[in-house]
C-alpha cells in the first residue's frame, strides 16, 4: 500500500478538497498508472452530492473520476497488455467477476459483481474504490485500455465515459450509413453522440433547446439542427428517425421524440432523469417503437470505440482546468456553462 | 348497395341497438361474407364510448366488431382466394394503400392510409366503415383470411384481434423454445398470450392480481403463475425474463416488470392505458432493456397466426352470447367478468 494525492469530498455538502488516499501495491496482473488527465462527468457531481442515494448511495470520502488517461509507470509480472511508458486509459469499471454470462458476452458493465472505478467496493483494500481525481491508480490489466497515439490526451479522457456511453447504443441499434439518427441534448454526452453518429456515416440531426448552439452542432458534425422548442420544426421530422439518442438527464417530454421515430425505430436513454418519465403507450404501439436504456459499454467495445475514435481523430471538446477549479467547474457544469466537457490536468495536483 | 341488419350506437352514451346499415355491392375483388361469429374486443367498448377521442374520435352511428368469422356467400369475378361456401375471417383491417413501405413489408397495420374495419373512412360508400356486429360484410380479398377447418368457430373469432395482437410481438421479439416469457394480465389478450407463448415452446409465467386465476392460468398453458401483488413472488424472478407481454390497459406500475427482464430483455405493451406510464430510466439503463408497443399484425402474419393456431388447435376461451346481450356483456367485460372473451353468435341477429 502506498499513499497518493487526490481530491475528495467528505460529505454530500462538502466541496472537493485535497486529500491523501491509499493505493494497493501492484499484484502480478496489475498496472500502475500515473494519471495525466481526468474528465469531469455529470455522474461525478451526482455521486459527490449523493443524488443517486436510492440506487447507489455514496460512501464518504469519495474520490470521483472515471475518464482517466495516463501513462503506465509499473506493471505486474504477468501483465502483457502494456509496458511502462505506454499511454493507458481507465473508464468506469476496474473489475468484474469474469465468469458470469454478462462478462462472457463482453458486457462487463452488466456484471452483478462489477467494481466501479469510484464508490465501488474495493476488493483489495476494503472500503470503497477511489477514482481518477488523483495522482495515480492501480488497475487489473483486463480493465486497462490502449490509447491511440494520435489523439489529444485531454480530449481523449472523456471518451472513457461520454464516448463509450454514446458509441455503444449506436452500435447496438445499428447506426450506420443511410440511417437517420437524432441526438437530443448538446452537452458532454450529446456532443460526443453527434461526432460519433457522423463518423458512423449516418444522417445526424441534433436537437437542442438553444438556437445559439445551432452553428456549433453543425461544426460538430450534425447534418441538421432542430430547435426542439419549435413544434413546427419538430413536426417536419415525424416518423422519420431510425434511432434517437436521448442524453438529457433533466425532466423533459420524451413522447415528442418517440413520435419522430419511424416504424421499429428506437430511442435510447443514456441520461437518467431522477423523476420517472411520462410515456404515452400510444406512441410506442403505433409504429412498434421502442424505448431503451444503455449504460456505458463493455471493455472490448470500449477499446473498439477508442480505436474508432483514433481512426476518425475524434476527441471531446474540452476545457482543461487545474484541479483547484474543480468545485467551480461543477457549478458551471450544472449551468451547462462548458463546451462541452471539463477535463482536469492532473499535473496541477502536484502543487498541492 | 344493399341493407343489412346490425347493432349500432348513436352516441357515446347510447346503448347498442338494432339498426340497418348499407353494404356496398361487391366489386370484382370483393368477398361478401355472412357473419357467423364476432368477438367483443375491449377496443369496441372504448370506441363506442369515444374514449379514444384524442387519437381516433368516434363517428356515430358506430357498428363495432373486428373479430369476424363467417362464410363466403359471394365473390367478385377476380377473386381467387376463396369461393362461396368457404369459411373466412376478417380482422381489424379491411384496406390499405398497398404501395407504401409498410404495406410492402407486410405490415399493413402501420400503413398511413389503412382502413379500419369499423370507424374507418369508407372509400366506397363514403362515411365510416361498419364492423362485424352485423349480418354480413363486404371486404377486398386481400384482407380476407382463411380459417383452419379444425377450429371451433366461436373460439376462433377472437384470434383476429386478441390472437394476432399477442402472436405478432412474440414472433417479432423472438419468443421460441428456451425463452422465459411473462404474460401480464389474464383477460382477453392475456389468456391468448399464455396459450400462444406455450405453443411457441417458451417457459411461460402468467402474472395476475387474482390468486383465484392461478389454476386457470396453469390450465391455459402457464408453467408458473405469479401473483403480482406479492413482492416476494415478484422478486424471485428479478432479471430473468427474455420477454414480457403486458396486456393491461388499466393504470399499473410497469417498472416492477421492467426489473424482471434480463439484459436486453423486452417488455411490449399491447394494452393502451389512457394515462401516461411512469417509467424509471434506471430500470431501462441497467440491463439495456427495452419497452415497446405493438399493434395487431399484418395480413400475412395474421394468416400465419391462424395457421399456427390451427396446427396447435388454439382458440380463445369464449362465452357465446346473443347480440341482444351485448350491452350487458360490455358492463361485465369492464368488470373482467368473463372467461375470457365474449363472442356474439350472429344468428341471434336474424330474430331482430
Amino acid at each position: 500500500m502506498y499513499n497518493v494525492k487526490a481530491y475528495s469530498a467528505i460529505s454530500a455538502t462538502s466541496p472537493l478538497a485535497s486529500a491523501t488516499i491509499p493505493r494497493r501495491n501492484s499484484t502480478e496482473s496489475d498496472v500502475q498508472i500515473e494519471i495525466l488527465f481526468c474528465g469531469i462527468c455529470h455522474s461525478d457531481v451526482h455521486q459527490v452530492r449523493n443524488e443517486w442515494s436510492n440506487v447507489m448511495p455514496t460512501i464518504y470520502p469519495i474520490v470521483p473520476g472515471h475518464e482517466i488517461i495516463g501513462r503506465v509507470i509499473k506493471i505486474g509480472s504477468a501483465v502483457t497488455k502494456c509496458k511502462p511508458g505506454d499511454l493507458a486509459a481507465v473508464g468506469c469499471l476496474v473489475d468484474s467477476d469474469g465468469t458470469c454470462p454478462q462478462c462472457k458476452a463482453g458486457l462487463e458493465q452488466f456484471c452483478p459483481n462489477l467494481t466501479l472505478t469510484f464508490n465501488g467496493t474495493d476488493k483489495h483494500l476494503g472500503g470503497v474504490t477511489y477514482g481518477g481525481y488523483s495522482d495515480s491508480i492501480v488497475v487489473d490489466e483486463r480493465f486497462v485500455l490502449r490509447v491511440p497515439f494520435n489523439l489529444d490526451l485531454a480530449g481523449a479522457a472523456p471518451l472513457l465515459c461520454a464516448g463509450i456511453t454514446t458509441y455503444s447504443p449506436m452500435r447496438h441499434w445499428g447506426v450506420t450509413q443511410g440511417k437517420k439518427v437524432g441526438v437530443v441534448g448538446l452537452g458532454g454526452l450529446g456532443h460526443m453522440g453527434v461526432k460519433i453518429a457522423h463518423a458512423l456515416g449516418s444522417h445526424v440531426v441534433a436537437f437542442t433547446t438553444s438556437p445559439s448552439k445551432k452553428e456549433d452542432a453543425l461544426r460538430l458534425g450534425a447534418d441538421e439542427v432542430v430547435v426542439s422548442r419549435s413544434p413546427d420544426e419538430m413536426h417536419k421530422h415525424t416518423g422519420s428517425f431510425d434511432f434517437i439518442l436521448d442524453t438529457i438527464s433533466a425532466d423533459h417530454d420524451i413522447n415528442t421524440y418517440i413520435n419522430l421515430l419511424r416504424r421499429d425505430g428506437n430511442i435510447t436513454l443514456v441520461g437518467a432523469p431522477a423523476k420517472p418519465l411520462d410515456i404515452s403507450a400510444f406512441g410506442l404501439i403505433m409504429g412498434r417503437r421502442s424505448l431503451s436504456g444503455s449504460n456505458i459499454g463493455g471493455i472490448a467495445e470500449t477499446q473498439e470505440m477508442l480505436d474508432f475514435c483514433g481512426e476518425h481523430n475524434i476527441t471531446a471538446d474540452v476545457e482543461v482546468i487545474p484541479i483547484q477549479k474543480v468545485n467551480e467547474a461543477y457549478e458551471r457544469l450544472l449551468k451547462s456553462d462548458v463546451k462541452y466537457r471539463f477535463c482536469i490536468d492532473m499535473a496541477s495536483l502536484k502543487s498541492e
